[in-house]
C-alpha cells in the first residue's frame, strides 16, 4: 500500500516535470532584449516555466497547440490599480473629483466589509485576465482578501496596504504596524497556499498628502533595511502640488527627495505634476513611473510628461488606476489611450510609439516591479505569462502590416483567446477556468446594492 | 393562376404590413427632446418604423423578443470616415504625416480598382456595423462602388465624392462634373435597388487647400441652389492653418466664411485649428463640426477646442476618419475618447459630459447629417436604427450606475449583441446577416497584398 503510494507519487512527479506544453503561433513577440518578433516558432513550457523557443518542434510536448493567425505576446502588467473597485464602477461620472469622493466613493468604502473587498477583486481580477493582464500591482485595504483572489484566481501579484496616518488619523507608528501585519498575513497566505511565486509584497504609503513625513520616513528606512519596494501616489493633481508646496516650500518630487525617500525602489503611480528641474531628480534617484493616461485624463488631473520621461532616461510603466476613475480594468484601452495622447499634446506623431506602449506594458513595468527576471518577455527561464491574441476576433485583426502597431492601435481585449499564468491556462477559448464569472457578478450587485442602501446614496 | 397570384401578393404585402416587430429591453435610451431612459418599455417596429413605444405590450407582434440586461439605444451614427481605407488599415503609424502619405497611402490608394474600394468599404462597414453603427457619412473615390456595399450590407449612409482639382490637377468644371456624375450614378443605383431611404448624397470638396477658390464657389452656388449639403475636411491641420493664412491672408474658416461658403448646410470635419474670434463664425453660419478625437491625437493634428464649441452652441457630431488614420471604425472608442481627452485637456472634470457625448454619436450627428427627421433618437415615426447592447457580454457591463456613463465609459462595442437598420436585423447575437465577414477579410487580404507588391511596398 505504502510502496504503491510511492509509485504514484513519482509518477506524478514524473508527469509534471515532463509535461510539456508546446505553442506554435503565427508570431511571438518577445519582448526581450533584441525585441525579437518570431515567426513560426514553437514555445514549450515546463513547470511554469518557459523552457523551449525555436524554430523546430521539440521532442516531446503532451499539450500541442497549432495557433494559425495567432499573435503571443508576454502577459501585459496593470503596475496601479485598486482592482476591488469593479464594485464602485461609475457611481458618479463627470463630478468634481472633491464631490465624487467625499460624497459618493468614501461613504461606500467605509461600509466595505472583507468579504466585499474579496468579491469586488476576484470580479476585477477576472476582468483583468480577460484582456490580458497576467500581473497587477494593489493598493487598497482589506488586502488580505485580495491576496485571497489572487490565489483563487491563479493571477500574479504585487500587492500593498494603503497607509495614510493623516487620513486615517493614526500614529505612524500604528499605520506602520497595520501594514507589517498584513505583510505576515501575507506571507503566511503565500506558504499555505503555494504561492509563493504569485504573491509579492510592497510597502504602499498613500502619498505625500496622505501620510506625515514622519510615516514616509519609517517606509523609506524599512525598504532600505530589507529592500522591499515602496508603491505610492505622487504629484497626481494640481492641488496636491499647491498644498504640498504650501506646506513645505517644496514640490511633491522635491520634497520626498529632500527627506531622502526616492530611490529605485521607489515605485510612483501617476507623476503628472513634474517641474522641468524634477526630470532629473526621478532618473538619478531610479524612480519608476506608473502612467495611468485614462484615469488622468478623465478626473482632469491632467497629462503625464511622458515623451519627456522617457526621454530623460525615466522607467515608465503602464496602468490603469482603479475601475471607479477609469473606468474598466483594460490594458488594450490604455495602450491605445496612452499612444495617442502624448502625439496629440506634444503634436510629435512619432512621440511614445506603439512598440515603445507595449514595453510600457510589459517588460518596462517587469522592470519597475522588480521582476523582470521573471516576468515582463518571453525567454527561455522566463515564467511561462503568455496572451494568445487571435486575429480573426474581430475584423480590426485584417490587414497585418506591423504587429505592435496591430496590437496598440487596432486590437481590442475581445482579441484576446487565451491567457496563461505560471504555466497555467486560466482563461481558454474565452472562458474562465478558474473563476466563476457569473456567481461573481451576482455577488457584486447585491453588494453594490447593500453599499448603496447603508450610505443612503440612490 | 394568375388569380392564385395575385392573392399571394396581396397576403405578402399584408405580412410585411402587418409584421410587428416587438422589443423588450429592460432598458431604452431614446436622446429624444426630454432625453427620456425608459425601463420596462416595450418599442414596436412596422416597416422599418418605429410605430410604437410604450410601458403596455401592444396587441400584435409576429416577432416578440424579451432582452432583460439589455439597452436599447439608438443607432450610432459615425459623420465622417473614409470606410475603404480598411485595406490600409495600420500601413504605417507612428510616422510623419508626409512621409505616411506620400511614401505609404498615395502610393496604394492610386492603384486602387473599383472592386477593391468595394471590398474595403464592406468589410469597413462590417465593421461599423459590430460597433452599433448604422448610418454613416463618407468621401472618398470610386464612391458608386461604397454605395453598392451600402445596399449590399444593409447600412445608411451619406456619401460623397472627394473633389480636389489643386491634388488632381483638373480644372474646377471637370472636378465639378465628376462629383456630378457620382450624384446620377448615386440616383441611379438607389431607384434600381430601392435603397432611397438608405442612401444619400452630399458634394465632397475636399478642403481649402485641396480645392480653388473657384471650385469651393461652384460647390456653394449649387448648394444654394439645390439644398444639398457639403461635406468638408476644415482647419484639421497647423500646416493647413499656417498655408492658407499665407495664401489669402485668413485662416481657413475666415477664409471660407469670406467667400460665403459657410452655412448651416456645411459639414467640417476636424476643426481643429480655431481662433477665439471664429467660434461666432461657425455658430452664427450653423456649421455643423464632425469631430474625429481619435485620428487627431494620433496625427498629432491637435485637440479640436469642443468644450468651446459646445457652449458656443455649435453642433458637434462625433466621427471616428478613416482607419488608416484611426486604426479602427468604432464609435464606442470614439465615445471614450472624446468623454476623457477634453477634461483631461481642460482640466475640468465635467465637461463633455457622457449624455452630451452619446449624443454627438446620435441625435446632434442627426442634424448635423440633416437626417433628423428619420433617424438620431429613438421616437416614433422615426427609423427603426436600433443597437441592441447586452450588459452580459463581460464583466463591464455591472455594477449599472447611470447608463450614459456605462456606455461612454465602461462598454466597448464586444457589448453590441444585435444591430437593427431600417427595420431589418443586419446583425443578430453576434452574427452578420448580410456581409459574409469571413471571405471580405479574404479579399481585403489578398487586396492588400497586391497593391503592396504593385507600390513596391515591403
Amino acid at each position: 500500500m505504502c510502496f504503491l503510494f510511492v509509485i504514484l507519487i513519482v509518477i506524478v512527479i514524473e508527469v509534471m516535470v515532463f509535461l510539456m506544453i508546446l505553442l506554435h503561433p503565427e508570431i511571438i513577440i518577445t519582448m526581450d532584449h533584441d525585441a525579437r518578433v518570431l515567426k513560426n516558432y514553437w514555445i514549450g513550457i515546463e513547470n511554469g516555466e518557459i523552457t523551449y523557443i525555436g524554430r523546430e518542434k521539440p521532442a516531446g510536448g503532451e499539450e500541442v497547440i497549432e495557433l494559425p493567425n495567432r499573435i503571443i505576446i508576454p502577459g501585459l502588467i496593470d503596475s496601479h490599480t485598486h482592482v476591488a473597485m469593479t464594485l464602485l464602477r461609475g457611481l458618479k461620472d463627470d463630478a468634481d473629483l472633491m464631490d465624487w469622493l467625499q460624497n459618493y466613493i468614501l461613504p461606500m468604502e467605509m461600509r466595505l466589509k472583507p468579504d466585499d473587498v474579496y468579491y469586488g477583486a476576484l470580479y476585477g481580477i477576472g476582468e483583468l485576465i480577460s484582456s490580458g493582464v497576467t500581473t497587477f500591482m494593489d493598493m487598497y485595504y482589506h488586502e488580505i482578501e485580495i491576496a485571497k483572489a489572487v490565489v483563487d484566481s491563479g493571477v500574479r501579484a504585487v500587492l500593498s496596504w494603503g497607509s495614510a496616518d493623516v487620513f486615517f488619523q493614526r500614529s505612524p507608528e500604528e499605520e506602520f504596524k497595520i501594514a507589517k501585519r498584513f505583510e505576515q498575513d501575507l506571507n503566511a497566505l503565500k506558504r499555505n497556499k503555494g504561492a509563493e511565486d504569485r504573491l509579492f509584497y510592497a510597502y504602499g504609503p498613500h502619498s505625500p498628502y496622505g501620510c506625515t513625513r514622519e510615516l514616509l520616513e519609517l517606509f523609506k528606512d524599512k525598504s532600505n533595511e530589507t529592500g522591499t519596494r515602496i508603491h505610492i501616489h505622487l504629484a497626481e493633481t494640481e492641488s496636491e502640488f499647491k498644498d504640498i508646496r504650501e506646506k513645505t516650500g517644496k514640490t511633491p518630487i522635491e520634497y520626498l527627495d529632500s527627506i531622502g525617500f526616492l530611490s529605485d525602489k521607489v515605485m510612483a503611480a501617476h507623476v503628472v505634476w513634474v517641474a522641468e528641474k524634477e526630470f532629473s531628480i526621478l532618473r538619478e534617484r531610479g524612480v519608476h513611473v506608473l502612467h495611468n493616461p485614462i484615469s488622468n485624463l478623465k478626473l482632469a488631473s491632467g497629462i503625464a510628461p511622458i515623451p519627456k520621461m522617457l526621454e530623460n532616461g525615466i522607467n515608465v510603466a503602464l496602468a490603469t488606476d482603479g475601475p471607479a476613475s477609469n473606468n474598466r480594468l483594460d490594458m488594450f484601452r490604455e495602450m491605445h489611450v496612452a499612444a495617442i495622447i502624448h502625439k496629440g499634446f506634444t503634436r510629435d506623431p512619432k512621440t511614445v510609439p506603439a512598440k515603445t506602449v507595449l514595453e510600457m506594458a510589459t517588460i518596462r513595468a517587469a522592470k519597475a516591479l522588480g521582476l523582470d527576471k521573471y516576468i515582463g518577455s518571453i525567454e527561455v527561464g522566463k515564467k511561462a505569462d503568455l496572451v494568445v491574441l487571435n486575429l480573426r476576433n474581430g475584423t480590426q485583426g485584417t490587414p497585418l502590416h506591423d504587429p505592435y502597431s496591430m496590437i496598440v492601435y487596432s486590437l481590442d481585449k475581445s482579441f484576446v483567446e487565451s491567457v496563461m499564468i505560471n504555466g497555467e491556462w486560466v482563461y481558454f477559448n474565452g472562458e474562465y477556468t478558474k473563476i466563476d464569472i457569473e456567481e461573481t457578478r451576482e455577488r457584486v450587485q447585491n453588494i453594490r446594492e447593500r453599499l448603496m442602501r447603508e450610505a443612503g446614496i440612490t
